[in-house]
């Protein structure tokens, strides 16, 4: 399999999942007539938003973590494109903790699955990275190894944050849902960070 | 990231976003059985088929104006890659005020909702060409820069039109309605008429 | 925009559209026990089964044809892109008449309405492959013209069975089933013999 | 049709239904205060927690065969594009069966109907192939026909497998599980082994 097609597969799938959790939030199906009861359902929504953008901004940084993996693949494997799709099967199941989360944002049993989720997928995505680059083979030679080793630990510590979302859920449901809101904006600015570099790098480095 | 992936997942999520619409229009459950009654159920969802055509369109013009902006782009930057993604987080919500507004067009919060999405998805975008253009300097030198600074003054019009119609929905829903009918048929026939001309010019200018 | 593109946009829609017909196919939620009970609640889905089937087909047809216009263009304008986007708001529509279809198979109205939207989406893209071929003048010019001419009579044909079904289930619903059965069935023999013709006229003619 | 067509779009109905399965799971509604009602909500899911990674794994399966069988052919036929429709039709109908399981995971008629509808699927990928290699002489020249063949007999093993599936729910619905759940571990665990076998084969053998 080359690797552009489990890129657009895995491409394909991120895609989808981001656009299905708008379905989780339903419309208020009563015939609410006054602006007060209307802002009233809306704001009783407030947590499904909430979850909808968390999760919107954990697919986006997944798929942009899953791009620049793929990227630095020189190339794939038939036991990297099974843990792939074990990563997809986590990924793929996110609308229904996002829709736990929304539904009952205070329950601590609903809280800490939405971490337990999140861990597992960080989990094969961590995996995935550590098989390509250590015991696959699969990365691009002309990588730095310490520069692939660093991405392979900083991979390995959001299965750890998502577990202690989890374990936060179940004491104190809303500092969960702040762990959660943090972890896709911290690596959303790791990503911003790390490219201003590669920019000034490329600037004042050879280019080949 | 190369310029072909982000557009081709941006154009994945709009596909999906657009055929996602119609989950939103729910069949008569009951039996039904008399022409006259099947025909009043029909007819009482005539909101939720024009916010479905409202929205359908309105997600064919951002689509047809995310391709022209990222066909202009020289290259693509992080910081980008991060704004195309808050204009995605816009755009994929888009089916739920649809269903608000199908469910409820005569209720002034709910027809200013849809409004106020629309206005942040047209601010992400005319942020992002701004930004494309000015700050980051990514676009194709070859582009005429008061093209550019014009396309740029016309994708600002869109979050206050979005917001003129929400305005107008707190007052008189069916105004609004009408605006957010007129919006997405404004910048399609606008999108007729540039190419029209830009077409004339290529006809009658050279051919690189 | 290039060709491209607007192809691999449609195929997505065609390709989401067709996956999400199964969605309106509920499954029986009250704890059914017996085998009897089981089997009759999957007997009574059995509309909804005959519509998932006959419109898969349509889309698939649809697909098909679809592909074989753009194929057969030279190149896109701007008044091709948004006659598409009328097309598909007519195909992206197709999963709720499938719904209402599969829910009162034997309602007349309910029938004729799978045949309007049908006949809709039918009338847009003989508008395009017209359009397309004479005003446009967007066709490959090596084609043949009767060739072309020949494929604009076929289409045209469409809207007409489509509305004939219509007309039929006002009547007798039981006849526009069989009616919007057959016409993808018609549709994909044709497909299939026009191959045939291709290919045996590929095997002894000259190759480019 | 070029066949990169054909393997994009079904491609993308894979990746779609794959995602659109999770949507079959529904959030408990009723506002669970306490940790202990919460939990027993969650394990109640469990038949939909298993029937969600069975298919997920049943559609990674038909993925990896299916580029697998696209990749060896040398060029497509109408025929062979409709068989594939059939395919696809079977394929996209998973998330019914599936959610169907989930529901009633020991009724005996709603697990046999899984394995009915995944031995179809396996029947029409399985006429595909045969189709592709035999008498649409599709296949590239240069395999090895006996290579050909032996897949052949593996794909035509697979609708037995979802057929004794189907036999053994009438019986002992644990039991079919069970088999609906070895069967893609079986394909996955060949996949593996077989790539294990072709990259040694690569390593001594000569390089083309």
């Amino acid at each position: 399999m080359p690797k552009n097609r489990l890129e657009a597969f895995s491409d394909g799938v991120i895609a989808i999942v981001i656009t299905l959790l708008v379905l989780e939030i339903h419309v208020p199906a009563n015939p609410l007539v006054t602006n007060q009861e209307m802002l009233n359902a809306i704001l009783k929504l407030a947590p499904h938003l909430l979850a909808y953008v968390i999760s919107f901004l954990v697919c986006a940084v997944w798929w942009v973590a899953h791009h620049a993996l793929i990227h630095d693949l020189r190339q794939v494997d038939t036991a990297l494109l099974w843990i792939n799709n074990l990563f997809l099967l986590g990924l793929a199941f996110l609308p229904f903790p996002t829709a736990l989360l929304g539904q009952h944002p205070a329950q601590p049993i609903a809280t800490a699955f939405y971490g337990v989720v999140g861990a597992f997928t960080g989990l094969c995505f961590g995996f995935m990275r550590w098989y390509a680059t250590v015991p696959g083979g699969l990365m691009n030679p002309e990588l730095d190894i310490l520069q692939l080793k660093r991405r392979i630990r900083i991979s390995a510590v959001s299965p750890f944050l998502y577990l202690a979302g989890a374990a936060a859920g179940l004491v104190a449901p809303a500092v969960a849902l702040l762990i959660y809101a943090a972890i896709p904006c911290y690596f959303a600015s790791l990503n911003l960070r790390q490219s201003a570099v590669v920019s000034k790098r490329q600037t004042s480095g050879p280019n080949a």
